[in-house]
């Protein structure tokens, strides 16, 4: 494994589904659950990539569905890992709808999952870094850390006075 | 509808699951995905049982998976609607695993989800109020609303200097 | 394990599940079949809970389904050990449909089921004894007895002459 | 439709599964109730080959499981109706477990269910009478009804002491 | 293993499957996919049991879908093994639609499977030869030959001008 | 619609799905029957995308399955619509398997689907012409022909000696 660092595009994943009808609700839109269970999915793919090991999630940011994907229409979710920290990964996703007969592709939402690789015992095993080469994964890399502080102080490991990435934003 | 308010417990939901291979990784672990379609489930029944009319997944609180639960081994899940904001409903979901084998239960993770309650033309429609009777369910009430301001900031939709409730955590 | 008996509520076990599109027939009602096998498997989580260790469904008697459950509402299931015998357990399970947009809640069926608890060379192990608690849980203990009689008699395990405790129905 | 009545060999059905990782038990054993799910699909198709509508499952009788059928075995199940009663027709049903690399079949369950047959209203309607034209036939025709008698008391709609036909077993 | 040959019979298999929501597309039809599953299936449940060894698919010969099967109908599959050529065997397979309520069968389509034996080490292993017993059986044995050839050309393992038995066809 | 011609890139789909259990033989493989059914879905969403209408799969051509994937591993499908034919559209579809562990990619299979766009009354309608851009899509558009002829003397459709294209293969 190369631990001098990995490309953050060697470990784009593009998904195509289509929404059918146990994916939906009595509306006939696809059910919340059914969409993360694909952005996990994808997330886990592109995780693997990026390490070349076993995956598991190990949490989801917060995440707001925008527009309800239509029964008969196509998910379309794009995944590609943003930063690595020691042991696990953080990964980007973007969700749209796609509609062909009416020929537009709709918004539904953008998450971050993160994931930890595992050696052969079930161990957090170290990861490569990941290294961004344009602008948009430049901007990814770096709100990581914020994300990451945030996703700490949720989970109760680190107080908010530490979080120096994320206190400026609220002072 | 009774728009005076309904108490938090009428909308106490337990889901128990079985977990079989297709819910699996390689490690034979309950993969994140197919837990989070789960808890959307619980979460929408409770919602619905709340404010009776269907309800669509709205967006997800940052969670994280504290303990895998393995092949054939019991997901317990338990939601409860915490409070109503106007059309939208906070559900607090709590997870278990549990291993009859060998008699113990372990943690697996505690999440926020928010649903929208749809009239029929789906539009989102006006919830009854949650009515909290203990401690543990007041201080879910109370909570609701600094996890609202955050959702909010998080999905672009509030200035981090205005979110009053969060902005004591951070100073 | 615990073979002075334990307590028949230590078996409890409630399920919720949404009766999804692929879940029913050309009226959009749940199939009896998907029916049965979520009761068989609220069954084998209330064994197991009883026994610790790993359940085969080995019977189910009689059962009939009273109303159709909907396409969108929630199968309600509840099961619970009645009483044990020997290596065997017989389980009771109800289940209501949940309509909760008209709010009402409808008996579906009702039944039991029994399992064999299996110790690692998958050969039948003995089961601790159902200790009832309740008029409810005594009388399903005590009619456990009769059931198990039609059981053997359908079987062709026991002459119905032999069955002392159903006999006295059909003199 | 043809009322006069239809050979009871027209509703024949025949039906071969393979069992699959999520199929099956900690043990690599098919679940019962993954079993009763593929006997309720065949009984259905049974139904509505001998009444011409769809139809409902209205009950199952005892049945038992006798030999567990194993992971990647093959479940033969054939479906039959043996009599009809107005608007309800009984079939019977017998599975099988066949181990193609070791080149034998194995009894796994044997079993009665009822459907009834409904209109567009989904209402109850009439179905055409079985014709046995064998003895095997002719015989399950004959047991019907003491089957349809012991439905009837289990189901509390008989009293045990009007069932003529099954009350001989007990004296 | 009979290596001296086993009759095509012995190989016969019958499915029936109900079409549900999840198998159909926007018209309420069955998927092309979903049904070469099922094919799929059938075809190495027939080839397992002509040469009782687990069994792998190679191959499947140019298909076309005749008539669409609709949500609620039933897929009728039979499968029987053609010819054997050492570690192979081509399986023949026909579909039918069937409409109780309309009382009418109609064929969906007919296909050529080509199944692998393996040996419990994964490598291809040898098969009996099969042996035709009627006229429409010798028929699909003959063409079996020229069937195959084809298949060899179209993956590019044998040249047009060495397949004598299809190059009649062309000339 | 754009009946001028579309071309042939912007039908180009990526889909990536993970081996699951319930997915495998009893080797562990991908079953090819659940492959089929993904390179269907696949298949038929690059067809919607070409002529913006519900697709509905006409006929697969002969494929074979190269190297088996693993249980845990990646299907990477790529289908792109190669040339249409009045009513109908061919689609070349390419599927790999992925080891992210031991970072390679392995050839599955490659193959043609046919698939006929459909109007509101399930009518077939004229799709739009394909444009290829370059080199790889204007042997394939070309090729398309040739496996039309084929395709149609395998259906029955066309008598060898019209083939003109195919002729040549076999002089």
């Amino acid at each position: 494994m190369d631990m001098e660092g990995k490309k953050a595009s060697e470990s784009f994943v593009i998904m195509n589904e289509l929404v059918l009808p146990n994916d939906t609700n009595v509306f006939g839109n696809l059910m919340g659950g059914r969409l993360m269970y694909w952005m996990d999915i994808a997330a886990g793919i592109s995780a693997s990539r990026h390490c070349n090991a076993p995956c598991m999630t190990a949490s989801v940011d917060n995440l707001s569905f925008k527009n309800p994907i239509k029964l008969g229409n196509v998910v379309h979710i794009e995944a590609q890992v943003t930063r690595a920290f020691n042991t696990s990964m953080e990964i980007h996703i973007k969700v749209w709808g796609e509609d062909s007969l009416h020929q537009y592709r709709y918004e539904s939402n953008e998450a971050y999952f993160t994931f930890v690789a595992l050696d052969p015992n079930r161990k957090p095993r170290p990861v490569p870094a990941v290294i961004p080469e344009n602008e948009a994964e430049q901007r990814l890399y770096e709100g990581a850390l914020r994300r990451r502080q945030l996703r700490l102080i949720l989970g109760g490991k680190m107080k908010p006075e530490d979080a120096d990435e994320l206190k400026a934003l609220f002072v």
